[in-house]
């Protein structure tokens, strides 16, 4: 059986996510073709992407970027465009199949929302998208008819447990976090954690902030909120379990009693090419998980007082509105500071809390909303990093 | 919505699945409608269900056994039959649904053959009909459009796993064994073990017999055999692995590397149930699951030195015709030996695989020859015991 190739714009393509993508594509490239690709300031990586994936039309960050790729590129026929416009532009476009969107933060909230309205699929990997807008986001996905699907490991884990069963007989969805460094630590030693500290993390490589975020699994406050919109399931049915091994990534269970689980490699192309070739399966390259050799499998509850964060992020789920872009502001501005140096690893959530004990709970019915509370969040929450309380 | 009630016969239904069989029935009343029961001697509990369910038939082992229930029953309506054309009888009836196939060996074939003819759904717990006669099941449901659904636990868990995943999607089916009471015993203190001891089961209360093929892993063997007819999958992608907890059943691995594991409590009533509700998932009486307060999951490989009989199943599992069933009714024999203290537990393995030695590989055809090989074997694993060699 041929399938006629499908088109894919990659939305942060100079990025982890974007080029493990990419490298996804270019295996399958007799199933895809990458027709667009945003990126922000890394001219020089988007430059050799260009040259090897032919894309029509390219983004970046800035005009001066953008007229710097131009120059460099040379007469080869493509259309570069710059700035939210342009990535808006690309992911916006009538010929895509797919859009990947892996913008990190809320500047992937604009391109998202134009796939989205565009009627496209989207391979999610932008959870702030869903974190700062999900109703919003679900109710335009509705009206277009675009599907949204899970780049995650732990969505995508859900995802495919979830396959085609019927909605009413799923009690619980439970995603796994791996614990981050600090899991075996006592409380009483994480407040004083350096950033290096917090920075080794022992089974995914990622961005620094994500791994602060998955140190005091705020990360994984933020995925329950994403899930809560990618998978229409409501606050309660949503749970956690420490898993430090992180080769189980979601399980679902049912009201049977029985519980579906995802396992793979801790790999991102694994759910970057199951998001691409749904409903489809390819070959991929990873030597299959010997789980006979591999460490036993252990669960854990998450301890509420070791992660005040996680504690916080739940409440945030169950309250919903304005609260969650909310927490998402606060948060990116109180892990820049630790990341600097300019507060202690214990006083990140001291700082998130304070913020939003301030914040007066709003509905959320667009953009221009989603990003006042944003903007508000962070000037409030730099405030209390000043005044240091 | 209202489904109409389906029908149900219960083949073997004073054993242990017959009555958790007869235990989900009646929760799910509203659902479903007891109208068959075959039984062997236990007229005691068989008057029992009849009186709780009222069928409109059922079926005893003997004459004798039929007379008796007659008489004890009284004048209430209903028919009473036996021996194996009662059973058949049962099993064949066009108003039956759903037939469970829960009569223990290869007296279980011919009714399961009856109900497979009659294009039922066939919930089935009798292993031996599809490892002595799995082809030619295949073949009939085929023709007549009947539906094998699996209710061993670690069917039931591959059969979720799969949902709707295409076949060629799939690279490896994995079979769970808790390894029985020896697992952690070396090799050369196993020889000796007594009957009290093996029946020692440490995770699942079973039958005897069933509890002794756990030990030896006779009863993954004869699994694997059931699950590649079952899932219509070529015996290089079936695996097995030690999973002392139970708690994961199976696991379904994928070309892209994901894998999908299915978990409950080890209750057969999760399995009996999804087998009777299927498609839909109905609520269950169980506490769910917790893996935060479980042990850690471990997955060991099988050292085939220490289980001769699974290393011998395997290679039946391959070469297949008629040595699945030579090889279920000399391990049927041998272990009879063992339980009656005849044979060390260290012997049973030597017997099998003698008999299988002296036993000439043939096609399998019609029930005919399933019978004369079964018959044959047993004879001549008599013949091996008396003989001490």
């Amino acid at each position: 059986m041929e399938h006629r190739r499908e088109n894919i714009a990659v939305l942060g393509s100079t990025g982890s996510i974007g080029r493990s993508t990419l490298e996804v594509a270019a295996r399958l490239k007799e199933r895809f073709r990458v027709v667009g690709l945003v990126a922000g300031a890394n001219v020089a990586l988007l430059l050799e992407q260009a040259a090897a994936f032919r894309p029509e039309i390219v983004s970046l960050g800035t005009e001066r970027a953008a007229a710097e790729f131009r120059r460099r590129f040379g007469r080869k026929k493509v259309r570069v465009v710059f700035g939210p416009e342009g990535a808006a532009e690309v992911a916006g476009r009538p010929g895509n199949d797919i859009v990947v969107s892996a913008i990190t933060g809320i500047d992937g909230l604009g391109p998202t929302l134009a796939a989205v309205r565009a009627g496209t699929r989207v391979a999610l990997a932008n959870k702030e998208s869903l974190v700062v807008a999900g109703a919003f986001l679900r109710k335009e996905a509705r009206r277009s008819g675009a599907r949204i699907l899970p780049v995650d490991s732990e969505h995508s884990g859900v995802f495919q447990c979830l396959a085609r069963e019927k909605r009413r007989f799923v009690s619980r969805i439970i995603l796994t976090a791996s614990g981050g460094p600090f899991f075996r630590t006592p409380a009483s030693e994480i407040a004083n954690k350096t950033p290096e500290e917090a920075l080794r993390h022992p089974r995914w490589k990622m961005g620094r902030k994500v791994t602060v975020d998955s140190a005091t699994l705020m990360n994984k406050g933020l995925e329950l909120i994403e899930a809560r919109w990618l998978f229409d399931i409501e606050p309660a049915r949503l749970d956690v379990l420490i898993h430090p091994q992180s080769i189980v990534h979601a399980l679902v269970e049912f009201r049977d009693g029985s519980v579906l689980a995802q396992l793979s490699r801790t790999d991102m192309k694994v759910p970057i090419q199951y998001a691409l070739t749904w409903p489809d399966r390819e070959v991929c390259q990873l030597a299959p998980l010997d789980l006979g050799r591999a460490d036993a499998l252990e669960f854990h509850h998450v301890e509420p007082a070791k992660f005040p964060l996680f504690a916080l992020a739940r409440t945030v789920l169950e309250e919903g509105e304005s609260l969650p872009a909310a927490l998402n502001a606060a948060n990116e501005v109180a892990v820049s500071a630790f990341l600097a140096g300019r507060i202690r690893f214990g006083r990140i959530a001291g700082v998130v809390e304070r913020s939003l004990e301030i914040h007066v709970k709003r509905p959320v019915r667009g953009l221009a909303e989603v990003y006042a509370i944003d903007r508000e969040t962070r000037e409030r929450t730099r405030e209390i990093l000043k005044k240091g309380t």
